[in-house]
């Protein structure tokens, strides 16, 4: 029996996923057989989130993201039309090796849908950016506890702050951030584990006092939930994936395509971004 | 007296240049007070190679970059018409802050100029890419000797190698390499240091023998000229910021500025890249 017959004929559990090689991840979920969400899949390797633009809004995103590396670490751009991202998965197709996807119009969700492959033309490029799912693993690794890793109820509490983004042509507003309670004896940890990762958003953008990023009311999170904080944690927040979606909402971009929440793009990559053969 | 008029009563001199401000630095080029080359001037901070296209080739060569980081990293990129290089040096002008200037037209230098005040447009986009300048200092400081910054007639070789860069729209071609020599005990030295600064094309392409990136005859050089390898030294090889130069001039872009030959862009950055107040 083939790997892919017995993927057919026994429903594979996330558990699987976990020691999958990233293609082979990629094929499950481009033949329907996952769709669910990538946490946890091809353990090792970054996964991304998916911004797909028309062409001539991609030169101002681009230069957004590059201005703005810890909401928008970009790990590989397309050439316009194509759906093939060469560095960080040659021969994946974006298309469809995304499990969900979110289609914008003027800023608006106007629908959730398992493919592209209908509405992908010859004016779309897609960005990858990183997702801070891959340092997750290596903060947990390390010994500073990711709740939400283990426990499928826990989340991570995002919001928007009031640090601005550097603007570049139509993209502009407020860097959107995680949050994570560290124990405070952790923290300095923390910013040396997640500084080794600059394509997962890197070291955290603000420790501490929530307020001095705009933040008045840590229980009420703009984005997910908010899981309380106890005696001993400090919040440290990070920049977030979210960012560069919010930024070209805001701008009202006639025709934007993302991955669903959590739906990620498993690249070939190791988490530091380099390539594995 | 002020500084400025100090400036113009006693001529400066190179090794005046290495305690200052990178803004002094580019005010006393803008002033024409110094019209040599930029190194050692304003020690410690990240200079830069500039290149400008017009806004049509600009999102194509900008993924040639990001798909190349070795010989092309990117530090920042202007908005198209505008000559700030508003991350690297906010306040900046590229069109007077540096103190040579080269013009190519259809692949061919044309002219070499003081400033382009006169030839740039709204319709161009400059790029500031990073020059191993920054990473010499960097190993000579690690005890890895560079003798072309105490040896004004000492120079780097630099080659066209057999490794192809990664195309991207019309910008394709082999990567051009320049060659230190580095004592044998030090090579791991060389890599740990350099590795640190990826933003002055961080790690070495190759190490040893030249014979496997293409080139046959280490002693004749493609640009520049070699100085020689003693025994005892290895020679090793990194990404060169001619690269990018050379595939615009290949793909025989209409017009093209660069700096000149050793006249960089000093940005506020330190060696790293980030930020310095």
């Amino acid at each position: 029996m083939t790997l892919q017959s017995a993927i057919r004929v026994n429903p594979i559990r996330r558990t699987d996923l976990a020691g999958w090689s990233p293609a082979a991840v990629r094929q499950a979920i481009r033949a329907r057989d996952w769709t669910g969400t990538t946490h946890g899949a091809a353990r090792g390797r970054l996964q991304a989130n998916l911004v797909v633009l028309p062409q001539r809004y991609a030169f101002d995103f681009l230069r957004f993201c590059l201005r703005n590396p810890r909401p928008c670490p970009v790990i590989d751009v397309t050439d316009p039309g194509s759906a093939e991202p060469t560095r960080a998965a040659p021969g994946a197709d974006l298309r469809t090796d995304l499990s969900s996807y979110r289609i914008y119009r003027n800023g608006e969700l106007v629908a959730e849908v398992p493919d592209l492959k209908d509405v992908w033309t010859a004016d779309h490029v897609g960005f990858l950016l990183g997702c801070s799912l891959s340092f997750d693993e290596a903060l947990d690794n390390a010994g500073i506890p990711m709740a939400h890793l283990r426990d499928t109820t826990s989340r991570v509490a995002t919001y928007r702050s009031s640090i601005p983004c550097i603007p570049a042509g139509p993209f502009a507003g407020p860097m959107v951030v995680t949050m994570r309670p560290v124990p405070t004896a952790m923290v300095v940890r923390a910013v040396e584990v997640t500084s080794r990762y600059p394509l997962a958003h890197g070291s955290p953008v603000h420790i501490g006092d929530p307020t001095q990023i705009g933040i008045t009311d840590l229980s009420r999170p703009e984005f997910v939930k908010f899981d309380g904080i106890s005696e001993g944690q400090t919040p440290v927040f990070w920049g977030c994936g979210v960012t560069p979606q919010a930024v070209a909402m805001a701008a009202r971009i006639p025709e934007m395509f993302t991955h669903s929440a959590g739906h990620m793009f498993v690249t070939d990559l190791a988490l530091d971004g380099t390539p594995m053969r």
